[in-house]
């Protein structure tokens, strides 16, 4: 069974039944549909998490071969914020509103689980999904009065969390800026110029200070307050290398938890 | 422009903003999780819209060059009916409740139109799926008031009602058993071939006699009347060149219907 | 007990309690107010359901006595669609949003099985209102927690599925246009001259060709596209000796079949 | 004009176009399928206020001559609670959540004031729908903008609070027991025996004293709180004169006040 | 544990602990946050609510001490009605939509009850709310699957529904209006003048005519028809000495049914 | 107009009308029902949420007198988690479901912008709540219509975001160990040391390391990962002097912040 796709949407029906008697875990990435300065795709943060689950599926299949798939991403999230995405009023953000992620998380993590799938993880890649798929997740285990005994569970991270503080210091040698205005930034375009380099346009980076945003949010928008390019800090000294570092990194260190976590590792 | 990609995802900040300045159409495709026989993938639904909906967006823009883009698919659709796909309660059908999927659509086309996209074409690849992506664009219209008179619009179409009588007598020289046991069967398993061989496995396929169904639905699902398959009909005598064909009619005249409709032929 | 009456609204609450202790079979009308051209009722729909699910149920009690009885009909259905009912826009059409007909049939749906009726019937006669109605059934058997095997059931059907070939031929000598433009054509209002002659107004009916509608469905809609009547067809050739031979034989089939289905007669 | 009938789903489309553009009102009856004892039938409520819109439609009518119509009652209402209706746990009783009664109010207000309709008056049967209806027109207002100056309205009462003191006094010689225990009792027999006395069965009627409810609801209910039949007090001493005496004052003030608001009174 | 405070809010996590460990009944009080004239405070509901509760819970566990503990009261309500409140219209009054209300009520009460509280009493001081609590009682009841066996319940209740007619007569010497009426007049500003005089301004109040409203709904309100100052009775003959009898008597009544109801009484 | 309230619900109608005719914004502090560990109570979260609140509204007042005044807080929050709260499933937590807490957000934010308050400022006490709070105020914006150019605004900000480095130094002399585990640790405990002594008792209180929690979510959560107490970090230091510190830096920049963004100050 090793010879099974990694993307779950791949399988066909008997592969699936027998992926389930197992034990199966599915990745879910998640992402947007949000602009991400003139040099990157609007879909950078689906396409991230999905090679993140990608790499974190493969190496867990290592260990235990046959446990990891990854499902198809969301790629619509939570409205962008000014202090985390710049703001869901700029021209190419399309995002969901709350009732609509929940319900999604909700329905999907309920179905995986109902099918007998043993876990189910959500790999976020877009800061504001965080809460509204956590209440999705807790919804469905609600509806299935899945409880810690039973065995079946949800994990949900973002893959940024999984960033060590070395990982930190070699990307960025003059001192980490902080994850909120990481959008368009360093860590996404140097990922994105590994993963994805035929997508990256960095002619079109534009070089400019970190975004200064207020200790509150306010809204409607003050829409000068986001930098013209829609990142919230210039990709200055993005890289592929320091990509591939940050990928191996956080995919190794989530393959890692999960299967510890999970208990995924074959005697 | 023209070297714009088709994918909308793909685009950035700039490209999407200068698209929006013109005539601008989005082609939604949608999808379903939803098992297809022991020969398909689960996520088939969602690889024939989205090739249908590339394929409509190519013809589109030839006329009206760079007009035309395609968003990512719904991957997760309404419930599988044995009518239709055999039951929602067949492994590897991971399926939305109604109100999601009308939720999803809702924020989407709302979305688009309301950051000035010209006209949101869904693009659907799932039978079930059909009047709550009607719920969902009537909901997003109301709450932007878009009247006749406003110019934007939305369109809701299934690939296979594109496909002429010419067209199904060439591909069912035996006669047509008609749209509502297609599932798994001879149009989708010849569409896979010509557009993703390498992800279907004649050699799985199982010839049976088409499911007889009932007049009427009957819930809960007598779980035996749907073929062990999971097909409602074999996909005897599907071939890569019956898709090629089956593609080139159907999009063919989706772009046709779409550029008339939305009078998209630059002058 | 064969002399209840056939209406549930008209039974007491001890001839309701008996009835739930013996085999129970409710039929739902399901209709709407929807214009139908000039010569018919706004409330045809819900008219010729309610009818249709009488003449089921007293053909059901003639093999089963007592057991069927008929609810009153839902009145307001999803909104009508221009390609099956000439369009929302249309006056004296009022309709309800989708999760308000979901809703409805949820809620009704599990108060009868909840109250120990056999099984819910809910007979269609309205086109649009289809799938919301099989939300409705599922979600109310997903609160209750109803399996195939625990007896209780729903059944879903539109009464025109019953209509055989042999009876279109009769009705139709030149040939059936579909069901899709069946609005305010031959079969309602011959349903409607056998069953309720003093609320047909021939002498308003205008004759003109076949509604011409697109593949697609387009929002808003384009209003010329809806002849000028409000009806898809002509209800020419109409009579009262066709609806009653439509009556007679699509009620039989349907008794018929949902006779054999919840295995109704009595040894 | 005159000749319409004075039911709304039985007008035809050009009918209805006619009616909506002078000053029209819609009477939309409420009831409620709620057990009434072993004498009365499951329907009662939405018998007798469908009643009562017909009987004031018609006094209406009289000085503004087609102004008024009846539309199609709404046949499942709010949840009986022990102390108005005995308790939702009685057999025969099947009721809607408060969001679904919320919902088909609000669309349907929504429905006939956005296609033209110049007021809407709901005439509730059933004690517990009273809020929900007021807030389903309080959100279908909010739904179109509707302000005290734009001329529309809706207007919303339960028949009985237009039975007047001389009335009571007349019906109930010995003393009036209150609204809150006249579940199945004189009132609403009374008016069952003058309307539709073919479907009242004094034989079957119990005498018992009034029910002794306490000052608070409690859920779960205690079952025996509820008298055995069903009934909040006995309908000793009902009689069809006295509903005759009931029904002509409570719909002759009905009329007197809606006419005299909405001053539909012809010159 | 008799020194616990009366104020669940104030309890520490080991005190709750052992609190639910016997028999524990949690009284909410619910106000509103509406215009009471010109005289008394926007946040009186809540205000007198909470002392209702609180009185009660004292005398409460006075026969069963430590028993009742009081919540955090909810300080905005169902929309002011105009026959009840004035209306919603008003300056001062932030009210909740029916669905927020409910939900509200269905989360506590579930999480009480599925903590293991015994008992969960609401305690109304704002007439629109009634209903809305019902159903969100009614809600929680049902996901937690709580039945008349299993021990747990909520009370529901209005603390003028415990004044007597001997008080009422007390208080007014001129006979009772009605409660309908009884918005910001005498017995609510009574009842602040006991309880807290520093928040009543009585030199602010006007003398009128109680307010005339007709026997229907109207929406949108005539606002000229809820008097100037925003109470539909005037407070004339207000004092504090009626107010201390009206919340002695009105406590002392509602603890005395609770503790019978709920068998608090230590043996 | 000096010496009115500042809690808003002490406001009667006349002052409220007056205070809305100038420039007022309300602060409207949030809060949740949670264990704090054995030493505080739960209901720490609204007592410190609304004295920041008051604190900060008598900073504002002394520049722009009567502009601000305090709402009720909410005294229920989003569900606690494991890694910022502890988790949901310990004794004393109850809260809300997502969307609750949405509603409530959005019908009260909706309510003071439409009722002419010119700005409304959450002040954010519980970790969890934030973005159900920015979904609630984005939404009632959306219902409003509320653009940039239009003046109203809404500001959301938990106050611990406004601590300075400078004052984290003070009070953590040994180093800050993170937002996410100060509950019931050393910030909170000497905040109700500072504001209300009387209800934390130090005596309960135990040392213990802090919590080691995971880079990920896990649920249903191990529940053997939360420390004994509840608590995430332990109170250890603690004293009402960092409580005065903590207090009048982050209410002094907070109000500082609001003035300055709001353009506050008299001229």
């Amino acid at each position: 069974m090793t010879e099974q796709p990694i993307d779950l949407a791949l399988f066909d029906a008997v592969a699936y039944r027998e992926w389930t008697e197992g034990t199966s875990v599915v990745l879910i990435p998640v992402g947007a549909f949000e602009q991400h300065g003139p040099h990157m795709p609007l879909g950078t943060d689906a396409i991230l998490s999905t090679a993140m689950a990608r790499g974190t599926a493969e190496r867990i299949n290592r260990v235990a071969p046959g446990a990891a798939a990854v499902a198809q991403p969301f790629t619509h999230g939570y409205k962008s914020q000014q202090k985390s995405g710049g703001g869901d009023h700029l021209p190419g953000t399309i995002s969901l509103d709350a009732s609509t992620l929940i319900a999604q998380t909700r329905d999907i993590a309920r179905g995986f689980l109902q099918q007998g799938v043993s876990h189910v993880v959500f790999v976020n890649g877009h800061y504001e999904n965080y809460q509204f798929l956590y209440e999705g997740i807790d919804l469905a285990l609600r509806d299935l009065g899945i409880s810690e005994e039973g065995g079946q569970s949800a994990m949900l991270l973002s893959y940024w969390d999984f960033v060590t503080e070395d990982t930190l210091r070699a990307v960025y040698p003059d001192g980490f800026p902080g994850w909120d205005i990481e959008h368009g930034g360093v860590l996404e375009t140097s990922l994105m110029l590994h993963l994805r380099p035929e997508h990256v346009r960095m002619e079109r980076a534009v070089s400019h200070p970190p975004a200064e945003l207020p200790r509150f949010d306010r809204l409607p928008v003050i829409a000068s307050r986001t930098p013209e390019t829609g990142c919230l800090s210039a990709p200055d000294g993005s890289s592929a290398e320091k990509g591939e570092l940050l990928f191996a990194q956080a995919a190794g260190l989530m393959a890692e938890d999960i299967a510890a976590e999970l208990r995924l590792a074959s005697a």
